[in-house]
This record gives structure tokens, C-alpha cells and sequence, in this order.
């Protein structure tokens, strides 16, 4: 779908640095490079109002779109929301719908300066774009990850896709006995990772305090197979990723088991974990090995070796993408 | 719903200088003020896909946006494109979409730079994101016209209005009798201004040359008269306007009369004429007096004096804005 739009498009301003095809649009402004995405929100395909709160709706809204940000290695700054409602929503609904945007923009130190409320013939939409800004020389692309790089992530991964897996059964017990109670307490990590994730701005400031810029950067929202595949097809890389390094935490390990999933292939596939997903050079290694949250995983080949995950037994298999498929541009 | 929103929001930055309430947002960037705005069309809402041809709706939905950010008296330069789809939609649907957004942005000069394309349960969702800019001293907002400044509007206003009702007309005899054949030919001109607006970014780069400043200035969405109280309430002052001053195409005219509808009432309240409304300084009516497209329609006062229509018997009328009512920020 991308490459089917795109070549039919060409820029016309300098300005238009980095076009189609990357977490967030890059346009030049002055000195420093003006950062813009935008993601809509659909009821129905992206959130489900019978179990995501209209608060942390707000806030995940928000935090989608920082995170692409950061994704660009960038600082957010500014957000516009626009919003589509069908009349099922009250005006206190949209009131607590803002509470949560602006609980967002508070976490992440970004303004709301504009947007539109519009109606909807059919339940809820949200499309937030979100404005933020990096210097020329730490700008993060995809594109640009070269051979010998260290593959690096953040936090830890699966736990949102397990975290929907438990709200699904829920949903389900609900329908078919709606005086239940429902039981989340143990399942409370998992699903605040689905319903109200954060975006790791924390780690884009302690780039730059480290003073280390990555290669390449992307945020995992489909996925860490389907992410590191876009990170080496735009740079025309190849990869070897380590099982025994992908960090699952132990509450997602033991739920995945639970539902009767291999941990692994939550945290390969499940998405939304809004981490990042970086490659930097050999010589920074040396000030993020201490870093508590920034894991190693891999290494970065030329592109005839392929992308592969190296399992705890050493094979060597292919890595494919099963992640969520928007078709992002 | 704009007031109770943004009284909980402040803003953080200062690149963010004009926030909530204008037609773009302004973030300083450099030397420029960088404008960002946002629309969202939904099926069923904004259009009706019955007769509006895919490629008309996506020349629109660029247009609108690249409006709002020549109400700014700004140039836009970039789009970022956010779609929603439900499954009724092929991908050769999604091309001719495409295919009116490249017309647009080749019209008006700007860059498809981003953008994502969803999954909807129910219809088309277009959000586009514009950006633009404009020099500090050039910005026009919507709260600084000043008393004695002339009141100008571009174009001809009501015919987006009646080419709907034509629309419509069509719609419902063609359920009565799906064999019957269009006869639109006559209502060429309406159902065009209806169907695919343009944005009057011509006007931005005559003012600049003729080095005119308009002291306020506004694009006309929900009609002349909702958008003439936009600017009088931001700008805290009162107007009158001359009746036999407002521009009406005769088509229009002859159209409104057909419908048995009030003509002036239409170019009143229409809305989606996509002109620009604004206000300037008097000494710079010289500058603008034998221009071809601007009507210099009434005069700005003290906010006392009120919203008045100043009809062809001389009757002071208040104005009362009865024009689309999106919920804009």
C-alpha cells in the first residue's frame, strides 16, 4: 500500500526533508527539524469502550503519537486532536474522554493547541497529530542503520498483547454472566501496558544526556518482528536477533503460559508496547551498558545474511512478520 | 465545548503561541511561524458517497485544510494523509482517493509528506493534517481586527450550499426512479463549489505582493455569518455589514429562488464556501480597490454597536449565526 501511494508522489519544498515511509514526517524549520505524525483511533478496531476506559483512552491517544515522536529520536511539544462522536456520547463522556488527553500532555510535556470535535454516524474516532522537534545531526531515521550496529529495546515486550488477551476473556465471561465480578488484580501490569502504555520520551532525554544518537530508530507498535524487519529493509541491512535477549517480563511469561502461547512469540508478534527499538554504534556501547532499561539483543549484518532470530539452541530461523498490519505509510 | 475544554489546558512551550480557537495552530519555529492544522470528514456526516466521486472527496479533504491555513494568511507546504477504510472499499478506490489528493496537492503546491491508512467498522474517515508558514508580521488571527478596519470576503458566497441542495434533490428522485438520467449540466457551477472547493492560497500570495496585511482574518466554513462572529467575538469588536455588498453569484441567486429559498440567507449561512473572510487596515484599501475578487462588504466598530446586517431598506438587523455547527477548537 505504501509503495503503491508513494510513487505516485514526488516533494516540491526542500523543507519536506523525509516524506512517506517513517515514523513521523521530518520538515526542516529554521534550524532544527520540525517532527510531525498523526494516528487515528477507530471504536471497534483499535479499542473496544466495553473495556477500555474512556480516560485511558485519551491518554493511549496521546501517547501513540508521542511515541512516534521519540521514535525519530525527537522531543515532543505540541498536539492537535481531532475527534469524531456519535450521539451515544455525552458531553461528560468527552470531558473524561480530555481528562485523559490532558493527563497525557502533563506526562509528556506536550500542549494541546487546536483541533476539532465533529460528529460520527458510528461510535468514537480519535486522530491525534503530535508535533515535536530534534536537531539535524540526532535525528533518528530507519533507514540508517549500518552493518556491525548493536540492536538495542527498551523495557520489555508482549505484555500489551497479553494484557488484550485478558481483557477479551473478561469480555467474554462478562457476556455470559454479566453479575460477575471482574478479577484483574493479577493481571493489573499486563493491562495497563494494553490500555494506557507509555511512550519512552524518559529515554530519549537520556540519549542526549549520554550524548549517544542512534542509527537507526523505530517504535514498537506492530511488533518486534515486524518492526526490525522495517528497520533492515529500509536500510538494507541484514540482522541476527538473540532469543535468550528479548526481554518478557515475568508476569507476561506466566500469562502467556497461562492462555497457553509461547511467551517468545508474544513478544515477537503481539505489538503496541510502544518500546523502542534502536541500533547504535559498537563505540556507545559503553554508556548504555549500565542502563537498566535498555537491553541488548542483537547485531546488525549485511543484508545477504538475512533477518534471523538465533534461538537458545543456536538455530538460525528466519524472522517473519505476524505483528499487527495497519498499512501504516 | 471549545471554553469548557480549554479551561483545563494551558500551554508549556513557548513555540506555542497561539493555541485552541483559531484556524491553525502557531508554533514558532526559527524565524517562522510554522501553522499546523487539522480536519476530519466522516462518511455520512461531511459527505455522502452517493455523489460525491472518490476523487472530488479527496481533493476536498486537502483543500479544507490548506484553507485553514490560508486563513492564517499563511502558505502550506506539507500534508500528512490519515484514512480510515471499512472493507467495501477496494484498493483501486483507495488509488482514485489518492489520485484527488494528488490533484490537490498539485494545485496548491504542497507535499503528501506521512500518513497512516486503518481500518474503519463503518465507512470513510479522512483526517489530513496541513502545515504551513507564514512570517511573524504576516500572521492573521482571527481576535486582532481593530475598529475602522474595512471588512473584505473573496469569491462569490451560498452556491457550495445550493450545489448540496441540488445534490440532494437528485439523490431523492434518483430513489424514486433509479432509471432516470442526472440532469446536473445547468448546476454545473454549484454542484463544483459543493463538491470540490478550492482554497483561495491565490489570494495569500496577492496580498503579499501588494503588501497587504489584513488586520484579521478568517476562512468561511460555517457561513459569513458564523464566521463574521468568530472573528468579532476573538476580536472583541462589532461590525456592520452591507447587505448589498455581499457577493452572490447569479447562478446562485437563481438557484436559491428555484428551491424557493432566501438567496441571501444562503450566502448568510451556507457555510463551505472556502472563501477568506478578513478585515483590513483603511489606508490599504487602495491596494486592493480594483481587484477582480475581493468585495469589501462592511465595516468594523466598537463592540457596543453589535453584529448587524445593514439591509437594502436600511434596516439595522442583528445577525445571528446559523451556519454549520461543528464543534471547532
Amino acid at each position: 500500500m505504501i509503495d503503491r501511494i508513494s510513487k505516485h508522489f514526488s516533494t516540491k519544498h526542500k523543507s519536506s526533508m523525509v516524506g512517506i515511509g517513517d515514523d513521523a514526517a521530518v520538515i526542516m524549520a529554521g534550524e532544527q527539524c520540525q517532527l510531525v505524525t498523526t494516528d487515528m483511533l477507530v471504536e471497534g478496531i483499535h479499542f473496544d469502550l466495553t473495556y477500555s476506559p474512556l480516560q485511558h483512552l485519551g491518554y493511549k491517544a496521546v501517547a501513540v503519537n508521542v511515541s512516534d515522536i521519540a521514535a525519530m529520536n525527537g522531543v515532543p511539544e505540541q498536539i492537535i486532536v481531532s475527534m469524531g462522536l456519535s450521539n451515544r456520547f455525552s458531553v461528560e463522556a468527552v470531558d473524561v474522554l480530555y481528562e485523559g488527553i490532558r493527563f497525557a500532555c502533563d506526562d509528556y510535556n506536550v500542549d494541546l493547541v487546536g483541533g476539532d470535535t465533529t460528529s460520527s454516524r458510528s461510535g468514537l474516532i480519535l486522530s491525534v497529530t503530535a508535533i515535536g522537534n530534534v536537531p539535524p545531526k540526532a535525528l533518528a531515521l530507519r533507514s540508517t542503520a549500518q552493518k556491525n550496529d548493536i540492536v538495542c529495546v527498551t523495557g520489555d515486550l508482549g505484555a500489551a498483547y497479553l494484557g488484550l488477551q485478558v481483557l477479551e476473556r473478561e469480555k467474554q465471561e462478562f457476556l455470559e454472566n454479566p453479575s460477575m465480578q471482574p478479577k484483574l488484580e493479577k493481571y493489573d501490569y499486563l493491562v495497563r501496558r494494553q490500555l494506557k502504555p507509555g511512550a519512552r520520551t524518559d529515554i530519549i532525554h537520556e540519549l542526549r544526556e549520554l550524548q549517544v544518537v542512534p542509527t537507526a530508530m523505530i517504535d514498537i507498535s506492530d511488533g518486534l518482528a515486524s518492526d526490525i524487519m522495517h528497520i533492515c529493509k529500509e536500510s538494507e541491512v541484514g540482522v541476527n536477533i538473540y532469543e535468550d535477549k528479548i526481554p518478557i517480563d515475568q508476569r507476561a511469561y506466566d500469562t502467556a503460559l497461562e492462555f497457553k502461547l509461547d511467551p517468545m512469540t508474544c513478544a515477537l508478534n503481539g505489538g503496541e508496547d510502544y518500546e523502542l527499538l534502536f541500533t547504535i554504534r559498537q563505540e556507545d556501547f559503553k554508556n548504555l551498558e549500565n542502563h537498566p532499561d535498555i537491553h541488548f539483543i542483537g547485531y546488525i549484518y549485511e543484508k545477504e545474511k538475512g533477518i534471523n532470530l538465533i534461538t537458545r539452541g543456536e538455530k538460525v530461523v528466519p524472522i517473519q512478520a505476524q505483528g499487527w498490519q495497519h498499512f501504516k505509510l
